[in-house]
């Protein structure tokens, strides 16, 4: 039995979930997943659809894809992609000094709870080499200042191709990503920002919350675009906090939730339940 | 335009949505919600849409379920129902002496947020008169002892179908319900249960939970079945305690939880999203 | 047996929860509950205290309070406030057209959950006034226009004085609170915003968050200041959301959240758990 | 400058705290944080106090502790424990098969964030000896079947003497610890169990969560006793299902739970804010 993930989105038309799940089923396709919605505002429609063809039905993620393509993608002018879900994407790791986020990633990877290949850990610092050596995993240090920036995004890029990179996570990477970068992987370049964005965008939001004397603090995580902390949010979680709480423990509660937030995002992204549009997402679980 | 609800369910066969979005497509109706589960344990195929059909479409309610059940209903064996969500269903109020859910389940719907009809109240005491001539809604007072119970139920029952009643909701009535009422109104009968269920089943539950030293509690709201409190679930909620809440508080907390769960789970009731099978329930959001 | 619940402040020094126990036990008083909370970066002392003195201690709120006083209150330069847990504070509640803020105070107190006397209710519309005729309390109707500001917060003023009134909660109240009447009554307004603050202040902040996509909405309980929407937070919740959720399920959800965190602000508020310094709230719960 | 964290309790009486305060004062103690809490149906006295002593006080823990104990801990008769934050406290972890929580435990110690020892991690399996390989930490491996249960916890018992182990933590230890172990480490075992206790104890309580249809699962962590899954509860949190989410999902939630709710009570007992009585905590935060 091979199994199949497919994600597609196109302007909303009557017919679509008849012609898609009609064109499986005489495919000999099991649905075993079906979620769809439609953006009335934008007049979008949106479908994720996981399917198991039986082995007799000789189906190949290829010949699929094609048949598709002709008949209903054509029809509704769908944009839709597929996936293999056997085979998970590879995914680069960019961090700088704060370990909290990598040691999560990294561990649940190896519990097999997010299903990614891991091709590389790239930082501006040395300070998490040794988890890179404890885990096996190669190690890039890549500085960057203002002189160099240019410089080390070349390499950071070229970096990212020849390991086939299919994302990158941010998992605290305290350096602007340029737009260069950016252009190369549109909605694939996860970030977390610890708040509960879009209230405290920028540096040091944990103390701009402390001073605002707030009741509950967050974390965002987000696809990145050229606008700073603004691209669309994939997932976002809160803790309760009060004046009992001091700076410091802020920032281990907002620890606690950046983990938490990523890791959820990153097993959104790889499982192929996120779709972007308009600076939104589309978020199917 | 005419607005039409369907709630379906049968066992799950291939090309069930194709059919009935076929069928809708063709009658000329938009679907503007569309959500549907597969219990694939049980092979159970559950659907909910809203539709939309146009003037021109001369659609009526009865004339769209006449057709949908010769046509695709028959074919699948569907269990289909068809509301007019125009039509608010009356709810009959079953209370005791608590009036924190009663003044709630009122208020609501005064302000339009809870879209019911409210034929009356009816109590087993007088505690809450005042508060049914304060929303100018009849009020019955039915008393039940031991010997009268049998009798109460009786007088309950005539009143329900005098009233053409179409749910009943217990908003912390502390009498167990009979059976006879129950097969009367089969998945139709919504209590309210002061704890997190299957924890602290029965009486007091707040105060075993504050025996036991737990640091959440909840409240579960639930259709009535024979068993006590073991019916399907239809929403739960939780607050935290701590060392610092006493029993007095625990009370408190968990009327502030029953409010809300309650009136929850009487809106997804009253707008159709909760269908039951084997003792659960699927609520569509 | 006489209850009285202590709240004070000072410049932190060595030595005060002594001096303060020591003078409550002195004067044969138990204590039922104390806490107490020093924020260091400030230097400031926090404590509230509920005492009760048996019948013997001979003790009333005005003689207490000035042996306090004339003691340790002089030797800390204590700033200090004796409440009487058993007379509930006189609050006027401002509304404009939205009533679910308002039933839910009007409920609540009638239950017996928020323990406040309400004098009146005051509008720039006359949408609510049968729901304050429905409650039985005063109901004034004072428009306000751009030229009538003025003169109208002075009919306001004087109504407040009339009635004796301590506190005001703005439920869903949509006129900005002139500087005269917050400076007659500093930490005694209480508004609850429709947005998780700082994110989103101002007008129409649930479309702001639907526009940037957010995965949680949240409203925001806090004393007026001068500043629009920038005054101590008292209290804070928030709802998950998600692409499933249009604008009008972002009002709803939006309400019940107000409703909430409005009363639970409301509650600390009246039990005197909430003291105010450098716009922020110390609550003790 | 010398910390020192007392943690106490008593029957209750009158003047505690101000002899407490009192007694830190006069030895030139500076209180950084002081919670207590009073069990008024059992008049039971709790306190936890964090105290800075300068440098020119010349005060050791062993000779503050005698003199406190000289004094105010005779005259009422407190049970007073005296801790040193600078040094942490040696845990051992006993694991089975499940890694999550075991990675979870030792990310958080190399993150600094579990101020923790670890002198070993014991298994009945060699499923995670890899990770203890991974992360240098002496792995024992001691099988237990039913015949060699007994031996197999002199075996552990020795071990944990032979290391000066101050706690345990069963990280998805699927083994019953027997009477013996833990008369020998009263409230220093802690669990993580993998529901919402007191609902569903013993063995698979996702699958009897996932039978019954509940909208809510949890994970309990407490401390062992005797009686399986019924000792004092740390800390427990839950996470919402719904009927999309089959056994797989709720093991997978679970699993994050779990992580979550294990961690933070050890972070609670490690820093001495957990205190036992009456099979319940007390918990500082």
């Amino acid at each position: 039995m091979k199994q199949i993930t497919l994600v597609m989105h196109c302007p909303d038309q009557k017919g679509i979930i008849a012609s898609v799940t009609n064109f499986i089923h005489e495919n000999k396709g099991n649905i075993l997943y079906i979620d769809q919605y439609v953006d009335r505002e934008n007049k979008i429609f949106f479908m994720r659809v996981e399917v198991a063809f039986t082995a007799s039905a000789k189906v190949t993620l290829p010949t699929i894809k094609q048949d598709f393509e002709a008949s209903v993608g054509q029809k509704y002018a769908l944009n839709c992609s597929f996936y293999d879900p056997d085979k998970p994407p590879k995914m680069a790791v960019f961090v700088s000094k704060y370990d909290h986020c990598l040691y999560d990633i990294l561990s649940q990877q190896l519990s097999g709870e997010l299903k990614v290949e891991i091709p590389f850990i790239l930082s501006n610092h040395r300070d998490v080499e040794h988890i890179a050596k404890r885990f096996n995993i190669p190690f890039y240090h890549i500085p960057v200042t203002k002189e160099t920036k240019k410089e080390a995004e070349k390499t950071q890029l070229s970096l990212l191709k020849e390991h086939n990179v299919d994302c990158i996570v941010l998992a605290r990477y305290m350096q602007i990503v340029g737009g260069e970068l950016i252009s190369h992987y549109p909605d694939k370049i996860i970030n977390i920002h610890h708040s509960f964005l879009p209230a405290f965008p920028g540096a040091k939001p944990y103390h701009s919350a402390f001073n605002r004397g707030v009741k509950i603090i967050g974390a965002s995580s987000h696809y990145v675009t050229e606008e700073l902390d603004a691209g669309p949010i994939i997932e976002q979680d809160i803790s309760r906090v009060s004046h009992l709480h001091q700076i410091q423990d802020f920032l281990k509660k907002g620890r606690d939730l950046e983990r938490v937030v990523l890791v959820r995002a990153l097993k959104l992204h790889t499982e192929r339940k996120v779709m972007v549009y308009n600076n939104k997402t589309v978020v199917f679980v």
